[in-house]
């Protein structure tokens, strides 16, 4: 019967796990970027039923190998740009695996002070680096705190602007119905999926209008909003700006907003969940804007941009009072002298779980590992690529290049002359299919208001692997299949 | 500068990683249980600020040694006794390590197929390994999911029960505060937290009664609050029962309970993330009594008992339906055939957050690695060596033992005659202080009801590197530090 792993079984299994990703992540450009597998095909590659007695390690490697890997999409590969990059790095990964070694749980300061007190030094360098308030420090008001996603830091930051709203009533008596929350339409969807989950209500989720060129959130709406909800007896409990939208990495006017919600007494969160990180250049600074004076929260992912291993979003927020007062329950086995000297950080009053792994480990890792300048570099490297490719779809009369481009997206449609727009949308569809069919690039789509909806694709670029052949092959690609898809369906090609 | 960490430079790097944690392993006896810095000890002895320039990754696995590991509480030492075991093991490890190395994305089917397929078969296999019900495996109506915690699986299980409760308000207009949560004291925290994260609030949490002999939810008390709020037009929303409390392990009687919420058109969640791993053996498969006839939900923690890192906490449905129509959310960029096929699961829509990390991947290289007789050997091994301790405990005249005494679970508490009881718990607190600062075990405490709140300490054994000699090493200590305690309180000692 197969005992538990002794450490130095671990230790030769160990080497050869590391082999095996160093050996993937060397050959990653061999396998299709979009798994090809059909619904179904991997489940049914797999035992009905567990096994009753246990197997040899290798047999997992193996099976990774002839079962999973077609039914991989990924990630990491160069040409990779259906997403935002989920980066994962060398460091990342490592930091993952000691944490998986230690297997601490961080729940509370007492069950491993190094868990907390790692993450609060990780989390203040990071505000260091991207420039954000001192008010954003643990040592002042507020402080950071690292969860899974940014649809949980959206999801703390509603509970706690909720609380501040509401007063005691929100944690203790429930909520009556008649919150506000306010998004646009190019806010990310988890903001609807918090209202739904802290029983605010869809319903009540506010539609403040964009810009129809910029896709920006438009302050005097909001300010508009605000004032007639409140007329009619609701509470507005939160307002979420966006700095670099999922759809088209658009960026509303944060200074601006920042302002009503000031007027207004509105908690104000910031989601900088692709972007955020992009502060690390000075040149990019801006991105910042307004957050200093009038953010209550902010979100940004290490995981996205910032090679970090998902999962690692860092939230902060300027006053951490009332988070902790809507999530705090102390039951007694978890009552310690430390949690009641008060001098400690208990990060489970920071999320909705209870329990938390050591995540400060990898991005910590990460940090040392590039130093401020190596995480510039990289930052610089997506959008010079992105500059590069937006140039080249500017310059190319069969496409049309969608502005702003911001950071390392691009979004662009295809021309499709003399079809009609439902036409032309779904040629664009069918493009992007056999695009990704191919296995060599894997690319997304959205749709954007332009007078009514139209499909433009998404380029994002920021993997750690992408080079400038990559996103020249993908463009040369896009082109070659166009010209296909167009002559199929007869549209006149035009070539530079 | 630094750049990106190549495949090769991972793979030497790695594998001292991997050497580091095996060495770890297996001197993990050399350091305290419980961590003796003092708050802020850590972070003092990190710099203030990041580096501007990278660093070798030998300098991270440095100050781990240096600065980190003295702050780290040891959850895998064999005398780690505090809470319920957080077990790593080898291949949870491993499997840990390879999802950080594949970093993909499992938000959707489409994004990596394998990720979503072979979650669905662990999670099957895992109910089949448990004796649930076949209404809880995904080709029926119902399904399993991972999360990362037992909070996360309770705050799912009410969002899905008030959508059951409320038809399509709750998602849409939001809760109107006449909603009821059902648990008892003993019932785990992140209850009253999912309340007040769904605006149910705090106070309309209703405490059944329990049996004060056994600690069990008390069914016909259920039952006449559930009339009352109902006479009173309030609608309850889900009955918590809990098998196997965190305090001491309890066992609600989901039956009985079951029949209740039946009767009342209730949803019941069966919170079982401690013990119901425990179930993989059959002389423990009562664990299961009344969840196929009753529960709506189930969770339980392989990252607790069952050898697999944490996060991994599985959450099965017997009707998947209202979960996903309360948290499904489709923007334009995540829409794709496979998705619009329906033939595939979306493992976005059934929990709180987007995007999710292959954590598939761990449980079923613990699976494999241990086959069904591995696990129940693991089970076993805690559940004799709670027995041996619970009897050493009741022999004793000195100690009293808190029966019922179940699975890994020990409580007691040391008798101090002659001091009333608020001294005699500050007695057991002193002795408590005094085993944990020695290093060489760690425990904690709980408080039940007995006429009213007195002090118990908590022995929690089932990590994978206790052995026998640790619990009685550990039970030997406790004897000796009550002896010292009592003569410095003026207690009589009683010796056997």
């Amino acid at each position: 019967m197969t005992g538990h792993m002794t450490p130095e079984e671990f230790r030769a299994h160990g080497h050869r796990a590391v082999d095996w990703i160093a050996d993937y992540l060397a050959g990653i450009e061999s396998h299709p970027v979009r798994s090809r597998v059909r619904p179904g095909e991997v489940r049914s590659a797999l035992p009905e039923h567990p096994p009753e007695r246990g197997e040899p390690f290798d047999a997992v490697l193996a099976d990774l190998d002839r079962v999973l890997l077609p039914g991989v999409t990924h990630w990491q590969h160069p040409s990779f740009f259906a997403y935002f990059p989920a980066n994962a790095s060398g460091p990342g990964i490592l930091g993952d695996l000691l944490s998986a070694g230690l297997g601490v749980q961080g729940m509370v300061w007492a069950t491993s002070p190094a868990c907390t007190e790692l993450e609060t030094v990780v989390v203040d360098w990071l505000a260091e680096l991207l420039g954000l308030p001192k008010a954003f420090r643990t040592d002042a008001a507020g402080g950071g705190v690292i969860q899974d996603s940014a649809s949980s830091a959206s999801l703390v930051a509603l509970i706690a602007a909720l609380r501040r709203a509401g007063g005691g009533v929100v944690a203790d008596r429930g909520i009556a119905g008649h919150y506000r929350l306010y998004v646009s339409s190019q806010t990310h969807s988890s903001l609807e999926k918090a209202a739904r989950v802290t029983g605010i209500g869809a319903a009540n989720v506010r539609l403040v209008d964009v810009d129809p060129d910029t896709l920006a959130m438009d302050s005097a709406h909001l300010r508009r909003l605000l004032a007639e909800d409140r007329a009619a007896g609701a509470v507005p409990a939160m307002v979420c700006a966006t700095v670099g939208t999922t759809s088209t990495a658009a960026v509303d006017p944060v200074p601006e907003i920042g302002a009503v919600c000031r007027e207004h007494g509105v908690w104000l969160h910031v989601d900088a969940a692709y972007a955020g990180v992009a502060a690390v250049c000075p040149e990019l600074r801006w991105i910042d804007d307004g957050v200093a004076e009038y953010a209550d929260s902010y979100a940004t992912n290490p995981h996205k941009w910032l090679l970090t291993n998902f999962d690692c979003t860092v939230l902060w927020l300027a006053d951490r009072a009332p988070m902790i007062d809507a999530l705090s329950i102390l039951p007694e086995y978890l009552r310690n002298p430390a949690t009641t000297s008060g001098e400690v950080i208990d990060y489970r009053d920071w999320q909705v779980p209870l329990g938390r792994r050591f995540r400060a480990l990898k991005l910590w890792a990460v940090l040392r590992w590039y130093g401020a300048e190596g995480l510039r570099a990289h930052i610089r490297t997506g959008v010079a690529l992105a500059a590069e490719l937006a140039e080249l779809v500017a310059a190319d009369p069969a496409f049309e290049l969608w502005r702003p481009q911001r950071f390392g997206l691009v979004c662009f449609r295809p021309l499709w002359p003399g079809l009609p727009d439902a036409e032309a949308d779904a040629a664009t569809m069918a493009l992007l299919e056999w695009l990704n069919d191919s296995g060599d690039l894997y690319l997304s789509h959205t749709k954007v208001p332009v007078g009514h909806e139209r499909v433009l694709l998404r380029m994002a670029i920021g993997a750690p692997a992408t080079e400038r052949r990559h996103v020249l092959a993908a463009w040369e690609r896009i082109r070659a299949g166009y010209a296909l898809t167009a002559r199929e369906r007869g549209v006149p090609v035009r070539s530079r």
